[in-house]
């Protein structure tokens, strides 16, 4: 019935609008501008940014993991950064997400990764309960910072 | 006086003497397993997984970035992630940590990326203040969650 493969660029549509239900689902649609052309230049063009795992429960498009690689100077390893994990409401419970990961985690091992990360917004409780049982562990004493937009471009045109 | 370039080769002594300072700093010695060998096929083999810059200040060594592509699928760009940020403690207040960044949102910006992401421990006061003149965001709102070790092994073993 779940079947999870590697996206190629005839699913292009159908990743656009995963990527959409997420941000709905994050409260943050606000900030989303893919298109599918730059789907298609980031994801299928001369040099992939990320990789993405798409999962078919029958014959629907019910979830998807975007991936890219990541790397620890204190292990001197690659590791893989899980980007975006969803599922599309109606298919939960059928252990689809979890499918997901353990597909990531075997590429993570094939790919000798010490570690497989990811981002969880801090309200959204069900995910938190969920990589917990799996052993995944919260790293509580650091905070993402991010430079953007204007405040990134001044910093690259300011003077050496 | 400073001066900023990509690390090569011949550089992995010092680049090995600069992580396991970093890890002082950071009092995560204990974690730290990275070796000449492992580093020279991680960031100088056939499939780098991660770019460093070295900074010089006259002849010595002053400190080092260590990066990798990321990519945000709401944007549908990729981004930049700094792993490692480390200037020498006798060498700090000149500039080199500033200039460092500063180099990093200039390859950000040629490569087209929408941002520079970086993480930070919660009880380094002096960094979180230079990040926030710069303008970086603190994503408060995140966590982030890291599978490995046998953890890891035993999800990827798991039956499907």
């Amino acid at each position: 019935m779940l079947r999870i493969f590697p996206a190629t660029e005839p699913d292009l549509p159908v990743i656009l609008d995963l990527i959409r239900a997420l941000a709905e689902y994050e409260k943050l649609t606000h900030i989303v501008t893919a298109t599918q052309a730059r789907l298609r230049e980031t994801l299928f063009g001369t040099k992939p940014a990320a990789e993405v795992l798409l999962a078919h429960w029958g014959e629907e498009c019910a979830g998807f993991a975007v991936y890219f690689a990541s790397y620890s100077t204190f292990l001197a390893a690659p590791g893989l950064y899980l980007e975006d994990l969803y599922v599309k409401p109606h298919l939960r419970g059928k252990g689809i997400g979890l499918a997901l990961l353990k597909h990531l985690a075997r590429i993570a091992t094939e790919r000798r990764c010490s570690r497989l990360e990811w981002g969880v917004l801090d309200w959204n409780q069900p995910a938190i309960q969920f990589y917990k049982k799996l052993g995944a562990v919260p790293m509580d004493e650091w905070t993402k910072y991010r430079l953007t937009g204007e405040a990134l471009k001044s910093l690259a045109l300011s003077e050496k």
